[in-house]
Order: C-alpha cells, then sequence, then structure tokens
C-alpha cells in the first residue's frame, strides 16, 4: 500500500491507494470504513497504523469499493509524504563503496576517511518539499549545491537497543530522498549538519511505499538523473552497511522514534565525485528514482 | 521570570517564579489570572508567551498576589525544562578558545581542526532529563563518557535569515545543557552525531530563565565540578562566535523554529583535556552552574 500528502482545492489531506497509478483514495473514506479516528497528518497515521491495521485497510479497499473515491492524480499536487518530520533526518554518509572512493580525497571527505564504522549526523528537513517543487538556494550562501538520491527508511514504532531480527518490526515503510548538499557549507563547518539543512533541501517521496509491499532485505535499483544525464545507478543491495545493522546499531542506547526518518547513503555518481564537479544550477531538473517507490522530480532554482 | 517542569504527585507540571528559591507557582494560576488557555507543555508556552506577554505575568504574580500558591521547592521533582524537545538540539563545536586549544591532536579533533567557521552539529535529547536525574550508560556501548557545561539558547520565534539585530526577539531564554559525549563514539562515527546523542546524555536545567532577566550581550559565569574538583571556569563572554553571530549565521537559508535549543559551546576543562583523560565514571557527581541560570546536578551510573 501507498501512502501520499497532498493538496486537493487548496488543502492538505492524506491518502492512500493499492496500486501505483490507481489515484488516491482520501485517507477518511478508508478509516471511516475500518471505523478508526482519521488521522491529521502523516506522523499521526505512522504512529496509529499498526501490520495488522494495514491488513484491514487493504480488505477494505478491496472489497468494500473505495476505488470509487479516488482522486485523479492529475488533480492533486503532492506534498512530500512527511511534510515536517518531527525529529531532524538521521543520514548515513558514504555508504556505498563506489560513491566512498569517488569523494576521496576531497575537502568534504578530509577526516571522514572510508568507515569501518557508519557515519551518522543528521539533517534538518522542515519543510520537506515534494515531487515538483523547487529547490532553491541563495549563491551568498552557497555555490556548490549537489543531488543524492537515497532510499529513506521511516521508522513506525518507538525502540531503544533493537535487535537485527527485530528491526522489520520498527520499520513502517519507504521513500526517496534526494539529500541536497551544499558541499561549499559541509567543508567549511567541518561537520555536515549545516550544509544539509538549508531550506528546501529534503525532496521527498513521491510516496510512502509501506514495507508489507517491498521484499526484506530491501534489494531496489535506485537512480539519479540531471537533465536526462544518468548519473547515478545502483542497487540497494549494494549498502555497505545494511538497514539491519544500521537500525540496531544507531539504536544501541538511543530512542529511535515513530516517524523518524533514516536515509541510508547515496551510490557514486554525485556532482563532487566528477571532476570538474558537477553541481546544480538553476534549471536543472534532477529526478530521483527508486523502483516500486516511484520517481521524485524537482528543478532547481537561485533567488 | 524563570519556567519550570516538575513532577507533584506524580504529574508532571509547569510552573513560573519570578525570585530563585520562592517556590513555584503552576502554570495554570498564571495563565487563568491573564485570561489565556493554560498550555498543556513547555513547547506549547514558549509558543504562547511572547515579550508583552511575559510582563503581563509578572504584573499578574506581584500584584494578584499568586506567591500564595507557591509550592515548595523542596516538594516537587524538577524534570528537563523542555523534556521532550520537538527537533535534534543545534550544537556548536569548539567555541572557546582555550577549549579549542586543549582537544587539539585528540582522535576527536581530527578534522576538525580550528574553525574559521562555526562547527555546528546535532544531539538527540528526547527525553532529555532533568536535575537530580542519572546520566547512565553501557560499557559496552561507550567507555569514554564525557561532561560539557554549555548555555542554552532557547529559539521562542521561528524565523529565517534572522539579522544581527533581530536576533534577540527570536530569543525566548536561557537555560543550561550537559552536553554529555562518548568521546570514542564521536571519534569512530567520524561526525559527532551518534556520539551525543545516547539517551540520559542530556541533562537540562534546572530551570528556564527568560531573556527579560538577562543583559544582553549575555555575560554569566559559567562552571562544571566533578565530584567537588572543579573542571570548568569560564564567562559565556569569551565564546568564539556570540550568540548573535551564531543564530544569524545558522540561520541563513535555514529554518530556525519555536522552541530550538541552540547549545553554544563548551569551556576548557573537559575531561578529552586532561592527560590522562578523565572520564566519568558510576557514581560521578557532576554539577553545572551559570550565574543566575542556577545549579544542575546529575550522578552518573552504568548499567
Amino acid at each position: 500500500m501507498y501512502f501520499a500528502t497532498f493538496e486537493f482545492k487548496g488543502e492538505q489531506r492524506l491518502g492512500a491507494f493499492l496500486n501505483m497509478g490507481e489515484g488516491i483514495i482520501p485517507i477518511e473514506k478508508v478509516f471511516e470504513e475500518i471505523g478508526m479516528q482519521p488521522p491529521k497528518d502523516m506522523n499521526e497515521l505512522i504512529d496509529s497504523v499498526d501490520d495488522k491495521t494495514i491488513e484491514v485497510m487493504r480488505a477494505a479497499i478491496e472489497e468494500k469499493g473505495l476505488q470509487k473515491f479516488a482522486l485523479r492524480n492529475e488533480d492533486v499536487k503532492l506534498d512530500a509524504p512527511i511534510p515536517h518530520p518531527r525529529r531532524n533526518i538521521i543520514c548515513l554518509g558514504k555508504n556505498y563503496h563506489e560513491h566512498a572512493k569517488e569523494i576521496e580525497g576531497t575537502d568534504v571527505d578530509k577526516g571522514n576517511e572510508l568507515p569501518s564504522h557508519p557515519i551518522y549526523f543528521s539533517k534538518i528537513a522542515d519543510p520537506a518539499i515534494g515531487d515538483g517543487a523547487y529547490i532553491v538556494f541563495d549563491e551568498n550562501v552557497t555555490r556548490e549545491v549537489d543531488y543524492e538520491v537515497e532510499l529513506a527508511v521511516i521508522i513506525g514504532r518507538d525502540g531503544i537497543d533493537i535487535k537485527k531480527g527485530d528491526v522489520q518490526e520498527h520499520i513502517f515503510g519507504y521513500t526517496i530522498v534526494n539529500d541536497i548538499s551544499a558541499r561549499d557549507l559541509q567543508a567549511g563547518h567541518k561537520q555536515w549538519f549545516r550544509g544539509k539543512s538549508l531550506s528546501t533541501f529534503c525532496p521527498m517521496g513521491p510516496y510512502i511505499l509501506h514495507k508489507s509491499a517491498v521484499d526484506y532485505p530491501v534489494e531496489l535499483d535506485i537512480k539519479c538523473a540531471v537533465n536526462g544525464e544518468q548519473r547515478q545507478n545502483a542497487n540497494t543491495r549494494d549498502l555497505i552497511f545494511d538497514i539491519d545493522y544500521v537500525i540496531s546499531d544507531i539504536s544501541r542506547s538511543m530512542y529511535l522514534r515513530s516517524g523518524d526518518i533514516i536515509i541510508t547513503g547515496t551510490p557514486s555518481g554525485v556532482g563532487l565525485g566528477f571532476k570538474p564537479f558537477k553541481y546544480l544550477r538553476s534549471g536543472d531538473v534532477v529526478k530521483c528514482e527508486i523502483e516500486n517507490i516511484g520517481t521524485l522530480t524537482n528543478t532547481v532554482a537561485t533567488v
């Protein structure tokens, strides 16, 4: 099942659907049918929908003909599935071998050499932007803006000291995040947080795909193209530290919360990996794609 | 005016008082008197109390005899003023010259040499712990636990691209944070986020002191003692990047939100600065103190 946050007639709404292209069923219709109070935003939806509820929802959609309420995709404007994440996004640096290699020796890499442990940092993503929204930057603040397609794991249940075998129970689903990065700020401030947290630097979406529709371990093709030129192309099976490892490792002595978003690192092919660098410029169109989750397309602009 | 989050008869409550030692007036009494809906937690209080409301509250306490409702300090248990910060805490690394010098050449310092720009990173502080609560760590996760007393600035109003002259308007008040740090995780994971975010690693309090009671720029003595031995002793006037600089700088192209907490860095005298290192051990008592804000005392334990 897919979940979306969207605007329809000027109002922000939630929706669900079973198969790509079938239109989006307003969430109220589904929750009314199953006798639950509809959530007011995606964070509440994630809190209230457990694995059993998903099956009840699916059955309601299939058997009660809820499809007739679906809005057509062309009639809605997608927002980020979680437009205001409760906490910062947890990020992994250098989690694909080829990517670790391509940025070796750059200013961003200095002091962050290929890890024996995962490199974790965080990113403010409030607001996160949806498919079709503009990535906007100010050339007085940064001139080295880069793209990074990443598989995002959305936590569905609070936990601490989560064992590898229990990781899947704590996952709600998956989406795409384009972890836009100001390379000059990353390098200039040493720690990466600042260069990752600019406004509009977190395109997310287009939808959340519930974990029940994804084989585990997750092996999905992941790609990014800029102006139609393929730049990144890999599969999430190539992660250095996989989802089981990352969630069990980072939750040691640290709480993960329902609604948390963990982005698992980017494959090779980022702008910083080219010589000369291929940073984003006003007018560039960045298209991120993960198999089954969809495509997330954003255009770059400057103020 | 001071604001506190505390437990009384098993319930978490909010309170206010004008002068240290006078007891804590339950917030409902104050809000009823001024004709406003009482907030349900400190985040809501910060959202709803602007500079003008503070004056109205102060007048109500002084003129309407609200002091008679005050609970005695010995009858309440303090929690962190903001037990569940909405977002990660924004932290500054190496923002006192003497501290920058003392950790030079250590593993934590590698790749993070003395900055020409502030070093920003973030810390999960959910839950934050209050005065008197235990700092607990697991020796299987970390063996190098360190203290860092810091002045915490609490944001009271959303903002982006905040000019230096407007910084004060966006501040709600100040408190103390002891930025507990697992030095081995900081160094092992390169980026500092992970080693800063363990559960119980954010003692905060004892109170929030509203900005109206603090001269600006902020020049307050700041100290930390471990088992009665003075380790840190400085004044916030010694900050390399001051509050005006930090808030105007980090808000460039990045949203700060009401309820955000920015901790401004620690003075010299941390455990990492000694040879041999003086890390925290089970049973140690850490006492942080900032002039006028109060003292924040926590005992260390291992699981």
